[in-house]
Parts: structure tokens; C-alpha cells; sequence
């Protein structure tokens, strides 16, 4: 069972990533809403840089990920690469290594890397090595839309009739959808977007999908929430999480601190979601925060905004600290901060769900 | 004595706004810092609207505001229009009405217009109205000379060595005399400045000005504020306030609110420049947010930043309440928010400064 018939058009799997004669596309989002238009790339290191690049991001790059495996495995047949475990170790290190902070499709492609290597320790073969890597990511995307299911009805059902919710950046699949379940079960809800400079992620994806699944949208640039936290309109602050770590600390693009700090002080619920801990990840000091290009704070949509050589940062995620957050919305239930270490510490990964 | 060589290029006064053959020019403060140009209004009810529109806005308002008046009185003389207090009224009112919440252009218009209409009154002129009102004015731009130099000692000395000070949109005279003046006393300072959206204040405005005076300077983007706090890497909140009443609370521009909460989490002192508390506002319900077009949230530069027709809020300012503020930097003082109703509420109009 696929999702894609209940996403907006960014999220479609065709749309983030796939196979196209001998290129793996992948959907540019920088360039959405204008353009509908896909980056071709000939290798997994051109689709590396593609992700650090900002072609796609968050759970795009998962699905880019996943995709590449499949890229391989292909490239491998045709004899253009080398047919060995190895080169898929180096694909996924390389896979890994585009952006430091979101640990996800690391983790993921870790995961299966196992599962994949096992072709090659087998004598016989009875699948072709293609066969063998593209029903273990069949499985691993039924699951990851299993859990983006679950995950949206618990969403759904936390958001309750008639709340106005705040979010930050683009929250993907188990926010949109859990918005569009909600609406569904006859609930009046409005979303508050901020842009989220300096990528507009807000502005260019999460905004133009909403519209597109008829969710009522209003988009505020960056700075606004506040005010609407103290007129009273924010009913809860709702976003992914890039991390999630064993003690309920949230990491999460750039912007997203400053309005879990507000959310608190205003007495407003800040929830993410996330599709599982890092067990690897006790706390915020084991987490990796991307430094990007500064030129990217001084431009906006290519244009220079400010004069020359005036320096500026873009650390790209916050860390939220448990005390900020309310819950964490997981395929295994909503929890508290305090109980994640139970829920996913015993778990070597804290990825069983994705091998049923 | 004027302030002008300390200042930078775009607070200098006669690039605020200045008389040249029969037009008002306002300094066009949309394009800086890409060009210096000026906006040519032949009317009042013309440079009303520039300031509708932004060409200036905060203290630029203001300074457009008395230049307006030596323009009116030189256009009465001409026989342009017709010499009478009933004009002069006029004008103060269409200037007012031009922006709602910044209440300073509009307070100082009126506390003059009482002065200007006295030569209306006389029977036999010993000077012509244009010498008058240019006495008047001449006399009132010293007093806010002497007001930003007063409370930029203030800032200065309130500024440690080694300090690192965040700021929101164009903070202006005192903020930017302040800076030089802890500069010049041998201070090591840094400035963080969030480029303020939507028109980017922060990036085209303040991080120029800074840098054209030597202090350094680091830009941002709207959310990443809180990221440096958390770093430790802030140790002062500092912005100009567009009003001040008597309980102490303060508005500004709006992203100030957010920061302000945040610096108030992170224990760090949040500071605001008002030249004086606006009497008639007992508090923050007396404050009227300006809304402008939700045209500017969806644009960015002039480029449109999301698809067609996302809905979008831009309420302008942010009303930041007593709580939340360490103290007022005024001409009287530096004040905690509890005491500026004893030190400005048994004045009328909290304006005497102006009037020696």
C-alpha cells in the first residue's frame, strides 16, 4: 500500500527520487514552486552532492538514499560498477557523509547495508543482486509509509477541533498527512507557516502543499510567531524532528528553538514527530550541528541582501532540550521526553520497526 | 553641533530628508545598499505616502516629518499654498496618519505645529515664517542631537568588554552611536543582526551602517537568534523601541517579541532606546499594531517567495510587555519598565527634553 495518492505532489516518491534510464533523478526543491524540474545524476557521489547541495532535504533525502541502493545494484548489472559489498559500503558512506545532522537516512542505509551485503556472501543466487536490493527497499518503503500512517493518525488525533497549529520549515509526510486526517474527521484547523530563511522551505514546500491538500495555510515570515503565540492564535507548535535523541532532546532546522522557547512560555504545546531515537545519541552533546555557507544568509532566491563582504552564520538546526518539548509523536506512540530512553534504549538501532 | 560625521551614511541628515529647489527628497532607504537615491515629493500628502511605503520608516519618519515643515512654510511664501495655520494643521495630520503605531513623528509634529501657529497669531512679523519654522526645527533636530548623544553615552557605558550584542530591524542613532562610542572607549564589541524580514532591515540597512563605521558585524536570519543564545554567544538584547508607555512596555518591530522571551530564558539583559515614554498609552492595550500588505511576506526583493494566492499576515510590530524588559535607555536615564511612569507620567507629553 503506498501513501502517494494522499500527498501533495513533493512527496510523491516518483517526485523525490527515482530511476530514469541510466540517471537517478532526484526532485529539485529549491527550485519548487516555479519549477517542477529534477537534478540528473550519473553516480552516487553526484547524488551526494545534490543532497548537500539542498536539491532535496529532510526525508528527500532519505528517499534519495534508498533510490541510490537500488542505482547501484543496477549500475553493478550493467557492469559499469564494480560488483562487489564493497562498493555499496562506499556508496552509503558517501550517501552519509552529504550532511552531518540528520541521522535518518545514515541509520537507515546502515541498516539495510547489512541486509544487502548478504547477496554478496551467498554462493547461489536464486534473485539477481537488483531482485534482492529492490524487495529489501520495497519492504523498507512499505514500512516507512506504515509508519508515516501510524504516526499521522496519532498526529490526527492529537490535534484537536478547531486549533490553529504553528510549524517551522517543511515537517513532511507524518505532518501533512496527519493535518489532512484531521481535516478529514470533520476538524477545523488552520496552519501558520513561517518562510524558514534562508531556503524558504516554508514559503516554496510546506505552504504550496498545504494549499494543495486544501489545508487552510497562512504564511508569516520567520519572526511573526510571537505575536500570533501572544494574540492567542497558536493552539500548538508541530514540526519534525531531524533527531531525536535518547534523552527527548529535538533537533530540528534552524528557527525552530526560538519558538519552542515561545511555545513554552506561552503555555502552548511544542510537539515533533519522529520515526525513531538515535539510539546511538544519548543527549545534545552527541549531536552534530551543520555549519552551511553563510553566502546563503546573505542571498535570497540568488539575490544578494546586503553589501559585499559583510560576514554572517548559518548554523542550519536548533537543538530543543527536553524541558521545551511536550511529546514526541513515534510509529510506537506518543511519549514524553523522559520516556524515550525506555521506549527505544533497548533497541540496538531503534529501528525495529522497519523489519517486520 | 550636529552628529553627522559620527554617523553613517544613511542617518546623516540630509540623507534622511532634505529641501532641494521645489521638492522634498527623502532618502529612499528600500534600495540601500545598492543605491543611493532619493524620492522626490512634491507635496506632503506625497511624502506621506513614501513613508506609507516604506521609503523610510522609524526615525526617518520622523526627520521626514520636521523637513516637511520647513517645505510647508517655504511653499506658503512661494504662494503655493495658502499661508494659514489651518494648512500647517493638515499636514501635521496627513504625516500622522501615514504609519499608526510609531506614535514619536506625530507626538514631536503637534508639540512644534503649537509653536509654528504662535506666527500665525502675531500681528507684525519681526522674522518671515520660513525663518521661523526654521528656527523651531533648527532648535528641535539639536535637542534630538543632544538626546541620541546622551542616550548613546548611556548605551555605551552599559555595554562590557568583550560583549556580543544581538539587535533587530534598524535600530538607529542612539543604537549605532552606542556601538561607536564602546568602540572608541576601547571596548572589543561584536553585533549579531537577524536580517528582519520581510523588508530586511537587518541586512540592507543596520549590518551596512555597522560595517561603514568599523564595528563588527555578523548576520543572521530571522529564527537563528535563539542558536546563538543557546551558544552563550549573546550578551545583550539591544533595539530601538517605536513606543514606550507608562507601564514600561515597549514595541517594536515585529520579530522583537521572539527574541525578547528568549533572551528573557536565557537570562540575557533586553535594553531599548525611547527617546520618551508616549504619555497618552497607559499600556499596551493603548497600542494600535499596524497590519500592512501581506504582499510584502509573499515577496522578498520584489520576487515572489511562495505560489499564488498562499494567504499571509504581516501584523508590523511587536508589543513587548514590561516582564520581558530589563530597562529603557532614555535621554533622562536608563530605567527599569516599573519606573518610567514616575519619570515620564507628570510630564504631558513626556517631551520637555525637546524645549529648552
Amino acid at each position: 500500500m503506498g501513501l502517494d495518492d494522499r500527498l501533495p505532489y513533493l512527496l510523491q516518491r516518483n517526485h523525490i527520487a527515482r530511476i530514469e534510464g541510466d540517471s537517478l533523478l532526484i526532485g529539485d526543491r529549491r527550485r519548487y514552486p516555479w519549477e517542477k524540474s529534477f537534478v540528473r545524476c550519473q553516480s552516487v557521489e553526484e547524488a551526494s552532492n545534490a543532497i548537500k547541495e539542498m536539491v532535496t532535504q529532510g526525508g528527500g533525502s532519505l528517499q534519495v538514499g534508498l533510490t541510490a541502493m537500488r542505482f547501484v545494484a543496477r549500475r553493478m548489472e550493467e557492469g559499469r560498477l564494480e560488483k562487489s559489498g564493497e562498493v555499496f559500503c562506499k556508496a552509503v558512506s558517501c550517501l552519509s557523509a552529504s550532511r552531518p545532522t540528520n541521522t535518518t537516512m545514515r541509520r537507515t542505509l546502515e541498516f539495510l547495508l547489512d541486509a544487502i551485503l548478504q547477496w554478496f556472501s551467498q554462493r547461489d543466487h536464486t534473485v539477481s543482486l537488483t531482485e534482492h536490493v529492490d524487495a529489501l527497499v520495497d519492504s523498507m518503503e512499505a514500512r516507512f509509509d506504515e509508519a508515516y500512517d501510524r504516526m499521522s493518525d496519532l498526529g490526527a488525533s492529537s490535534i484537536m477541533d478547531g486549533e490553529t497549529i504553528l510549524t517551522t520549515c517543511f515537517a513532511e509526510h507524518s505532518f501533512v498527512l496527519s493535518l489532512s486526517k484531521a481535516l478529514e474527521a470533520g476538524k477545523h484547523i488552520a496552519v501558520i507557516v513561517p518562510e524558514t530563511r534562508p531556503y524558504l522551505q516554508g514559503s516554496r514546500l510546506t505552504a504550496p502543499s498545504l494549499q494543495e491538500l486544501g489545508i487552510p495555510v497562512t504564511l508569516i515570515t520567520d519572526g511573526m510567531g510571537a505575536h500570533l503565540m501572544a494574540e492567542g492564535k497558536v493552539h500548538r507548535y508541530l514540526t519534525a524532528a531531524d533527531v531525536l535523541t535518547l534523552d527527548g532532546t529535538v533537533v530540528n532546522k534552524t528557527g525552530t528553538l526560538a519558538y519552542a522557547i515561545c511555545a513554552s512560555y506561552y503555555g502552548i504545546p511544542y510537539q515533533a514527530f519522529a520515526l525513531f531515537a538515535d539510539t546511538q545519541k544519548k543527549d545534545a552533546a552527541a549531536i552534530v550541528i551543520e555549519e552551511r555557507d553563510p553566502e546563503e544568509v546573505t542571498h535570497c532566491l540568488g539575490m544578494r541582501t546586503t553589501s559585499e563582504g559583510i560576514p554572517a552564520r548559518y548554523p542550519a538546526f536548533d537543538i530543543i532540550l527536553p524541558s521545551l518539548v511536550d511529546s514526541v509523536i513515534t510509529p510506537k506512540g506518543i511519549f514524553k521526553p523522559s520516556e524515550v530512553k525506555s521506549v527505544y534504549g533497548g533497541s540496538k538501532v531503534g529501528m525495529d520497526f522497519l523489519w517486520h
